[in-house]
């Protein structure tokens, strides 16, 4: 979850990350861009050529940033089935929708803020438990729908239901840069890319190819960093004294430094690690207050970990 | 009914159920889960077949929960009929909706204080009567539904309508775990069930299957167990001066009671076992105040007991 | 009209009067239950068969107790017109609905107070003239429906408008039971019929055949029960006094006192009769002030009666 | 319109026009009730035939009373026209409604002040004009609808729009019988009659026809009656002095005292016939005041005509 | 635009226009009245015989008041078009509305200030421009709509958008007659047209004639009469101290006040015309100070022209 | 956008740019008005018979100005794919949309603050991005939509959403000349179009195209018109102390001020010219306090720049 001030790149940085996450290996032609490697996890068209045997072509492909648009249906999120169509057809009467579509990649929800509180309910569940559960008239259609879900709004503009926004991860804020100087090579920097958008992106190509690499790294190292027996002890204390509802927060406060800890190539996890991160996994617990409790998570932290 | 924070597990805890509830003998293939020794509450079509002195196959099966979705219709909880099938196909006509599918199962709500009023009333009175009929265009269908109604909800998201909340027999809360050691225990055995489901349920598998043995032995002595008559009046006592609205809260605490003694393998009630239910019998008339209330109705029982 | 507290057992009661009220000779087959000692009030197919001089078959059946669902619709309590089949099959077109099938029974309406103003209205215009009239793009179908209509109610859950509350007949109140021994009563009587209902229901045959004797007999001497004229002075007196809009109320309390009389086997009604009925007479027309309304109209008839 | 208590026989009253009113000749069939001596106001059907010298065959027919059903849409107030059979068959498509079938008699709206507003516009634009006219896609109908628009209600619940009181043309208000033994002998004849209805009846007959020829006779000389300009400018002072809008007030006024002088056998108004009627004529500009407002127009009549 | 009391005679006002208004010569059958005389204004179909040099028949016709029901669809008010039609039948494919049928006549809205917001606009679109144009699925069609819209209604029904209320050229404000000598001889008009209303007409036949041929005059001499320069400073700086948005009055206090020069037979424009125009020019900026805003109007204009 | 008095020409003005802007070179009877220099922004059916190697036949052509009607649905507004068509016909079965039409032209918005948001929102991003897309049903369909969109509103009939009115481009307000002999002249004017417009037109045919030259010449020369780094440096300095959210204001800016040295014929911006712009990039951050924001501008603007 993204909340800032507009004209800020939120929707820009988010689609960016088509280019940024290391490319997936697909199944060609699946719907569901299946996995060739994990069974488990496969669109039910692939599964079947599995078990018939079928040696499945497979391809490499970038990752797909979806973009939900505003007024989009559930239908038009979850996909629809023709019932007629269903009862001679199977599964081919299954007409995906867009979390099909994210599947494996990311699933971009800008004004997250302004959707209809069951379809992001939907979202939530679907980006959950990685399958996507479509019944219409007693016909029931599982498909795995294993994508990253991103939202972003503005907080003037309402409020997410308090069950839906603890639902998500982390939070990150966005604030407009003050700096005039900065600015102005930031309005450059659209001006040259306006002007030769081949030639800028040609000037950021290694930077960008050297991140993507550290990103791909950490995604392989992400299972064995370890975190010290009593660096879960401070994390699970900052979440009870803050009174947080459940033990969703340190769930995530604890993948989020260990992602960290990939990140910087480091095997195991660091209070820097959990210092940096923790204000996002918490904070979003009152977007009004956002502030002041990013101030209070960060001085609970230091209490609690000096 | 249960009450409580978000992300302590309640949906979780419920769907576990199917686990560790007896398994039942149902009738093979029957849409209505029909007890082959109860021709009373059987289902339409088998009935019609033991009438006609057909010999049923039988099977040993788990008890269903079915997640009734937000959103969901009454004709998707009750069923539909076809009308114009129904005046030449009878029975056939009649598609069984989510109560049941439910039969004797877990019908379980989460999120129940946020259900259209009139859905729930439907739904109570379903389970209350062990039917459900549907009347559409004159014809009228009727088959057995006998299902528990678990419902679930985070108090601050909405109330319930207090007479459908009367109409629920228990009430339990649930609270956030404070205790930093034991928040990262459970982390901790999210993480090691993520790393290995396998593994994690054969860990617990003697201590689930005693718990199984336990419910089931309790389940059948049920009938025999006794409660005193001073104990009886003094529950009624206490629901007279709580100034409970009619007997339902009486009746609810003196079952509780039994099925306590049941579980604890005793034959008869004891005045422990009556504190231990009745706060969750007689706390929900109030849910802005349920601590409170909570308190009141322990101090009733320590008054009127002692 | 009956209010008072949930779980008090409203509904059971009003069902219950399908055992108690005397049984009723109807022609058989017949939509509308049609009297066959009463050619007036026939249903249409009947008539028809009397008028062509057909001999009807008879037979002795239990009143109906129809109960209407909530959210039931005009057309399902009134009955519909196939406007196509009106024109070539005449009355049968008409499909009835539930105040047909309460014809000379009862018809009852739980949580009275959430139907629709509308349905109320219809139901008390059928009620009060016996005959229910539908009319269709110019079609017009009148049956006899003579049924007698309650409903019941908590106060908290709403008010009837005062318009319609006006036109019910006769209120009755009803509270929790607060002694403790009578609720252990109560709960053990429910326990006993849970457990063997065959046999609770052979305990009481004798008490329920000899008030079903009472009732039968005060309803064939109703017709000659004689009320003084200065106890009818006196009944308008409190009327008026109480400041009640039209008369409707002083024509309730004759008839109403006039059964109680018929009741208890005397052929005059006495003051103390009317004493008995009056607060039920009177005191609806301010659902939150029933206490003292009741009260009020107590304290008005020993003003007059005295 | 008639505004007061309920329960006060104001509906009762307004049906038994139909017998009070005199007979009418009509053309026998007509849907319109059309007049066969007056060539102007027939329907079109009858001034078709009529203009093709057919010889039309009458009757002598009571009026209607027609009883607005709560709800009623403006199709069944004004009629339908079948769009497709109109260009074959021309007027035949034309499905009457309500306001034909009250032509020539009353139209009775009980609980006016509950109708949607645009309705008693509808209608009172029919009232005032004599005439019907549906416009649907461009075919046009008109038919005469020479009724008397009678509205009845109860001021507790609801208010007329300003501008559709403002075009009733007379206002009485009703209130209970406060006297005891008044109260009771109505009592009595309402049971008198609910016991004997036929006998009821004969025992009022002469009183009856007494009245209807009254009734019938004034008809005849109301347009001879005179009133004295001295008379009509005291009439206009008075609406003027109390602030009347327009001069509608003015001319009902001089109208209800003519008819009320015809209905006493007089062929000249009196002062004392304006007394009498000027105050139902007035007192309708503001419901919630009535009584006070009654009292003005009664105080100023007499500062104007003393 | 005129606002005011209820029972003034507004609405009879506008429509006796359609007896005041010179007569027009139109192209016999036209459904848009076109005027043969201005090809740039007339009809498709006349305009497409006038480019075939068909030799028009003409008439002359009274114009037309087309009174709006409230209610009116913009279908209704505008036309429709028959999309399959219009692919093969062209312009006979659409179905003029109200806007059609008062070209070059009187669109009269009664009670205007409930009219839909959007059909007003639409109303004023067509009126200001002289066209009314209709777009449906991607089929556009025009034709002239050249209409004097009069809108009436009561200040204390409800205001107009500001917005459109701006748009309406002239406002005047219709009190009711407190003279009681006054409202007497109303009264007798009244009652003399309701006895013989031929009679009544022709009693005034000589003085209506008279007024048509002023009206006509004036409209012939329109375009030569004069307004001095300095005159039409002085109305700009009237509109401009009292803040007026725009030059919308400007405009038509000019013209207005050239009308009535017409109107009185002389070629220019004098201050008493403009004394005479301006408050009705003006005042209607806000309705619910029309008074004081009136004698506002009145006073800088005196401040202004002495 | 353009916000302002009621009666001030903002339509017309707009309206008025298709006579200004230079004609565009377009394909013959494309749907899109492709340019056929442009092959990376030309209409589906262009580009294929671009690469067909068909020889395009071209022409000069004025810009279109559409103006959107209020109450135009999205349909209306994008375009429709007829999906049934679609499989078989492909491009054709896209009806194109108002945003189609106004391609290369501009799309004009009245009363923008009364569109519904989410069209806005539509219609900003279209114009942002250049293209239309649209999905229906699976089916997806995007073509050039290069248009300007202007908005015009009145502040006083509500405000538009900040977020849609942050990413309006430029902001213009426009009140009511005060002096009268300025509203003479205009009006004056009015009167002269009205009475010749033809004439009207040829007096201002010089300045009219000495305008239209220099817009054009502004045109081609924009991309080489500098801004000093110190310049640009100070533009992002008034931006972030007057706390703008995002760097949109600060591109805006660059962009006004190259646009208003090319059309002073210079190749360098001045301060003067940002100091003539500047006010129009940013006071339509808040609509209620447009006149102190603007003197907020001009003063941070000569804080900043001396």
């Amino acid at each position: 979850m993204i909340m800032g001030d507009r004209g800020t790149g939120k929707s820009t940085t988010v689609r960016s990350l088509v280019d940024l996450l290391p490319e997936i290996r697909v199944v060609v032609g699946d719907r569901f861009n299946s996995d060739p490697g994990d069974t488990e996890s496969m669109g039910m068209e692939v599964r079947e050529r599995v078990t018939k045997g079928e040696d499945l072509p497979t391809t490499t492909a970038k990752i797909t940033v979806v973009d939900l648009p505003l007024g989009a249906t559930e239908d038009r999120v979850c996909g629809t089935i023709d019932i007629k169509e269903a009862l001679t057809e199977g599964v081919k009467a299954f007409e995906p929708g867009l979390v099909a579509k994210a599947s494996r990649g990311v699933l971009y929800v800008d004004e997250v803020n302004l959707l209809d509180d069951h379809l992001v309910d939907v979202l939530l569940d679907s980006a959950a438990s990685g399958w996507n559960t479509l019944e219409r008239e007693g016909i029931s259609i599982s498909h795995p729908a294993r994508f990253i879900l991103i939202g972003s709004g503005n907080p003037e503009e309402g409020e997410l239901w308090p069950q839906l926004l603890d639902r998500f991860g982390m939070h990150a804020q966005v604030g407009t840069v003050r700096d005039a100087e900065l600015r102005v090579k930031i309005v450059e920097e659209r001006a040259r890319f306006d002007r030769d958008p081949k030639g800028f992106r040609e000037s950021y190509r290694a930077e960008q190819e050297k991140l993507q690499r550290q990103i791909a790294s950490a995604g392989n190292n992400l299972g064995s960093i370890r975190i010290d027996h009593d660096l879960r002890v401070k994390i699970s204390k900052v979440c009870a004294e803050l009174n947080v509802d459940g033990l969703r927060r340190d769930i995530v406060a604890n993948r989020a430094a260990k992602a960290l800890a990939a990140l910087k190539g480091r095997d195991k996890v660091t209070a820097d690690d959990i210092a940096t991160v923790i204000p996002n996994c918490l904070r979003h617990r009152d977007p009004l207050e956002s502030i002041d409790s990013d101030l209070l998570v960060i001085e609970k932290f230091y209490e609690v970990f000096s």
